[in-house]
């Protein structure tokens, strides 16, 4: 357990098409054990402030964009189908890599796993992903990374990743639970009324 | 299982202070079971199209407003902090009670149950609510009423009543297993990675 004597940046990337519920889950257990200003300070990033659709069609404002966002001290890298346009995207992968380098953590929910891959963040870690993209993903990682299914998520330290869409649910709250107790993030999925998956073999960070 | 041609409109009611993931987690369960139109159109619809913060900080912007949003046959009403506050609007008020007068089905989510008990469609049935606002719902009841604990949500046949937050997304997948069959239902639990928490005891429609 690392102390801070401040609240943790946790940085939400959001782009066109996200997956709702991979930016929803994470956002919603981070800001409540963050509450009181006491452990996180959760805030989304595009890479502007117009309002975007995610995929279930709910219309997003980001808080900040890639030139006004606080430095993160987390990642969160959410998937859906808009990965596929935002792999492509220079100013996104830019902004992913050079975040990611000086983040504490970076975290991906589902196929975000891919925007990682893209970013060359999975050199010698256990990976995974949604598990209807669990082979695509073995087309992208480098020889030396772990595909490991069936599971909720994986810790790496530095690098955790997700399962599909509400496994981003049970990777954050083990990001809780490791960086402030596991009383912190039980009290947490209480409030979401979230039975917690726990990963019994997830490593307990670094 | 009522046969109908056209999919239904599923109108997800936002407000200021909502609850996120009441709000995100059915509105993507029915996203997913009316994919390629064949069941449900989902949309959100506030009091104005104007940006409105969720609990989390996350920024929505409504799709429709009162004015102009489609007759729903599903009208979902989630809840949060700011239900307090929407409790006492009375243009909101109005909008529910009129629209659950003409639909289908009345789903709430969460401390959504408040709203419901004040637009008095309470009478005689099975009621929950988030477990921490269990008492304070009992205060607002009619007596042919009873509050049901521990559960994940209960079934009126018209009237849906969740548990806390992720209980909104049990009671969605309940909902479309009762209009389209426990297979679509499946594989939209599936397609989230979620564990669908199925109340065996709650009746099957009307």
């Amino acid at each position: 357990m690392i102390a801070m004597e401040r609240a943790r940046n946790v940085a939400v990337l959001v782009y066109e098409k996200v997956d709702t519920l991979d930016v929803a889950g994470p956002y919603h257990v981070f800001g409540l054990a963050g509450r009181g200003g006491r452990g996180f300070r959760v805030y989304s990033v595009g890479e502007s402030r117009q309002p975007l659709n995610t995929v279930t069609g709910i219309t997003l404002v980001p808080k900040f964009d890639f030139d006004d966002c606080p430095v993160p001290d987390i990642v969160i890298v959410p998937g859906g189908p808009g990965v596929h346009t935002a792999i492509n995207n220079e100013k996104l992968m830019t902004w992913i890599s050079s975040k990611a380098d000086s983040a504490e953590l970076v975290i991906s929910v589902c196929t975000g796993a891919f925007l990682l891959a893209k970013a060359e963040l999975l050199e010698g870690v256990k990976v995974t992903t949604n598990r209807r993209a669990l082979d695509q993903l073995l087309e992208l990682i480098p020889a030396s990374s772990q595909l490991v299914r069936n599971v909720r998520y994986v810790d790496n330290g530095k690098i955790v990743m997700s399962a599909g869409v509400t496994a981003g649910f049970d990777a954050a709250l083990h990001v809780v639970a490791r960086l402030h107790g596991r009383e912190c993030a039980l009290e947490a999925a209480s409030i979401l009324e979230y039975e917690w998956r726990e990963e019994p073999e997830a490593a307990n960070g670094q």
